[in-house]
């Protein structure tokens, strides 16, 4: 009986033990493979065998592995795990060049992290531009078991919106990257779930390329139970596009973005940039017999990318129904102030506040800038272009190896009262480095994102800034020139959200603030992918001597070669 | 006076240390840029701007060293250096998976060889399919000073032949390895010297995509001196296609093969497979107030590719100025008989004979099948398919790493006598493997080449097997099965030629003879480079005991990762 007691209280220990620190774990092979997500074939970087990737499901606490086996035949390969801040781990951060060496063909990579937090985050390549080839997916945290979410839903769903190129990463990238410039062009079909509709039509190519009826191409369909309220988990990923995604008929209630509880409040359209994540509260409460569409559209540029569509469809409708009204059309694409609106919206929940500091220990001006750099187009923050090195810079500095990178800090600001953001830069010329910002363990940081005029006139883009390692709080949007003297002075420091992606309008200012306190190297960076490639980043250094023992599996490239014996 | 003295004669001393020694050092760049090689544009893989690469010209004796510097964003890169046997310097012949680990992205590789005997060689990427997307090039080492070739010309030229293909390595290759199989067909035009025209009225491509007058497609041209007699150096590095090459009016005799002092013989059509080389003597001797066509043609398969094109031009006639005849039509695609009266031909030169040991200390029996392997196309020897392991066999032997590749060596040979050639096999399904042969150090290897028919009824294809390392004697060719206890009877002894490439004709057999002196591990493949990715190779490994440290730079990919810190 005393042993039966003893056998029963164990056990009981083993299953706390076992609901406090669950380890999912996930094997995941990546590789090439023809794929149809919008009826055009073309190859694209699976995982599994799907695009996007499984979606991780974990809850607040877990650890997370995922051994990821490259498939890739001649490519390497890493994947970031987006929005998971990576406390105590800054080896895993996934970045190629800044926190580990690319996964090599044949080699299997074990990422192991914890989710310590609940919320809505994403994963994706992040070595060249990979991640538009279709290496993505989303990671969904729970809350604890006990703990409640401040709102109430009955089911949970998840959804990645994206952008599709129908050329080769390569070929983009080659483009970008010779004299003459040559770009790519729009997206040629928007991706909801990886799923798009390409106007076969409109195609020159070969048969069998493009097929309308491919069942890959078949809309995302979303099933309904009337009466029930969802939570759509959005996730944007795209390589170029600014989004407004909308449910036919149907409002949503903003109650989460990337990870964090949002005052709740309802839109039609959802403006949506690459790297943010919300999660909205949709209620079927109309009329069942019928399906809705959901759609997304581009804005901030001039659409040439078709809307995506997707079906909300009610239970027990069929799910093949086209719903009998068109597709609502989108918002305007050049209207700036809604999208201003739902920034300067986007605030903390109440009673889920984390308070900022009052005031920042140091203050970095970034000046986004479109420039040449020995005659090549290029991106450049304060007229530098970032390049990444070759050694990752976590070990470079853990290791302290010399020549690695560039050892002047890219520069601290720029004469913004003087700069023109209205007009074409005079000198257009920018200088390439991949100097870093090395900031003071646990010091406040202010960052003001300053936008400008490209080298066209009259043309100034949306960039979505996202800050690995850490959340940072929104402390305001503006358009214009970011005042110094005064524009502080507006600051949210009341109930600032915490994000760790977030949109830089056009001709507009964002000022971020954070706390340098998680030893590694983070990268900060435009999220689309080609701004990125061409140069818009910059990496922060923090407590570096706080970093532990590197895992030896980010080792053995560059100036690494050689460590990291197994 | 004796200072002056001293100095000349140590100036004297240094010169004739430089004489007897010279280091032919390059610095190679190799990226992926858009090229219009046959006036289709597509990603190439290029070597300072360029396909094919900088033609390397050295003296026996020279040290070759070519600095790689990996600009291929995301893609490895490894470089073989064609039919130079890497005496003493197995770890750089340049074959990833069997002697070094691939170069990554951003790290430059310094290949460090001796050339240590005139002749025609080749070098090209060893790394997946890149070979096919451009990277590749000639090598042409002259005789010491004071030495005299067995044959009098006035000048040396090399060319390249090749195939093209408009679709990616990474398209081609992913095609080969899914269920079911995708073909991609046979090649879009031949190259001469890297260039072709394909036909681009036939394409259905967008506008700028091809242009028949875009420069880079204009056809080679070998400008001419009356009167003079030219070798010309001819490589073949098709991916798929067996050729055959001449000139129009204008007879060539063969004087050298792969390196080896031919036995003249003059042909009108010249026979060559992928990884073969010849010179060639042509004598300017034709009217000389026109040009002459240069062509090149498919053979041993039903030829889907333009006939490629270039222009012997005979000075002063303008280059420009075409041939006034139609281009010669190529021999009849499918008599295998002149080809092999051809490989029977091509025997070593009186004053130039190495005679072959008499007997083999041991005889190994290929038998080249296609096959299924878990309902993948396959090709097999004796019913193993080759598979890459992902730490090289070099370094794994060296270093006597275990679990890196099967310790079963594949088959010593397969019952021939009861093995139809002429038939589909009954049973089609093969097995993978990693496993190599394990040669005695020194000992006189045979090696029988089988080919049958494959999954399809009535073909066999040709086969062009490439040893590294080595030259073989060819002791014989043959139609049918390899009779074990007569053909061997008919072998040349007497003259062989020693190469490093051979074909197998359709439904044919080719003996070969080398001794295993050269200690390292080297790769004996069909050089198609869909079948060799299919698995048609297999490995010999040699005295790997005599082999010294191995540089540091071959090491850090599979279970070497950690070696070779610098």
């Amino acid at each position: 009986m005393l042993k039966l007691l003893v056998l029963c209280l164990l056990t009981s220990l083993m299953f706390v033990q076992i609901a406090e620190a669950r380890i999912r774990h996930y094997k995941w092979d990546v590789k090439y493979e023809y794929k149809s997500p919008d009826c055009y074939k073309k190859l694209a970087i699976t995982i599994n065998g799907g695009t996007p990737g499984p979606t991780i499901v974990a809850q607040q606490g877990d650890t997370i592995i995922v051994e990821v086996k490259n498939s890739l035949m001649l490519e390497n390969l890493a994947i970031h795990w987006h929005g998971i801040r990576q406390i105590g781990t800054p080896g895993m951060d996934g970045t190629d060049g800044v926190t580990q060496c690319p996964i090599v063909p044949g080699d299997t990579f074990k990422y192991e992290f914890k989710v310590d937090r609940a919320g809505t985050y994403l994963y994706h390549a992040h070595y060249g531009m990979q991640r538009e080839a279709g290496l993505y997916g989303s990671i969904r945290v729970s809350l604890p078991d006990g703990e409640i979410e401040p709102f109430v839903y009955d089911y949970d769903r998840s959804i990645i919106l994206n952008d599709w190129y129908h050329k080769s990463t390569y070929e983009q990238a080659t483009g970008l990257s010779s004299i003459p410039f040559v770009w790519v062009g729009e997206p040629q079909s928007l991706l909801i779930q990886g799923r798009g509709k390409f106007d076969c039509s409109n195609t020159l190519s070969a048969p069998g390329v493009c097929n309308a009826s491919n069942p890959e191409c078949s809309p995302y369909v979303m099933t309904v139970i009337p009466g029930k309220t969802y939570r759509l988990r959005i996730g944007s990923l795209t390589a170029l596009s600014s989004l407004s995604f909308q449910i036919e008929g149907h409002n949503m209630t903003v109650v989460e973005a990337d990870g964090s509880y949002v005052e709740p409040f309802v839109v039609k359209n959802l403006f949506i940039y690459s790297g943010e994540t919300y999660s909205v509260l949709i209620k079927a409460d109309k009329d069942p017999s019928r399906n809705y569409w959901m759609t997304t559209n581009v804005v901030s540029r001039l659409p040439n990318t078709t809307a995506g569509l997707a079906i909300l469809n009610y239970y027990p409708t069929h799910p093949g129904q086209s719903p009998p009204t068109a597709p609502p059309a989108g918002p305007i694409w050049n209207a700036t102030a809604p999208r201003l609106a739902q920034s300067q919206a986007t605030k903390a929940r109440q009673g889920f506040i984390s308070t900022p500091p009052a005031t920042p220990d140091r203050v970095l001006v970034f000046l986004n800038t479109q420039n040449l750099v020995n005659g090549y187009i290029r991106w450049a923050i304060n007229n530098v272009s970032f390049t990444l090195p070759h050694t990752p810079y976590l070990v470079a500095l853990k290791y302290n190896l010399r020549h690695v990178f560039n050892k002047s800090p890219p520069p601290i600001g720029q004469d913004l009262q003087n700069y023109d953001i209205y007009s074409v830069a005079k000198n257009k010329n920018a200088s390439l480095s991949d100097g870093i910002y090395r900031l003071q363990f646990n010091t406040t940081m202010d960052i003001i994102l300053q936008n400008a005029n490209t080298m066209t006139t009259n043309n100034s883009e949306t960039h979505p800034w996202h800050l690995h390692g850490h959340d940072f709080w929104v402390l305001g949007y503006g358009i214009g020139k970011f005042d110094i003297h005064n524009d502080h002075k507006k600051y949210n420091l009341v109930n600032p959200i915490m994000k760790n992606t977030v949109p830089v309008h056009p001709y507009g200012w964002t000022a971020l603030r954070f706390k340098a306190d998680n030893p590694g190297v983070w990268l900060f960076h435009c999220h689309i992918e080609s701004h990125f490639h061409m140069g818009m980043g910059v990496v922060f250094e923090e407590g570096i001597e706080k970093v532990g023992n590197l895992p030896s599996s980010i080792l053995g490239c560059g100036e690494t070669k050689g460590f990291g014996r197994p």
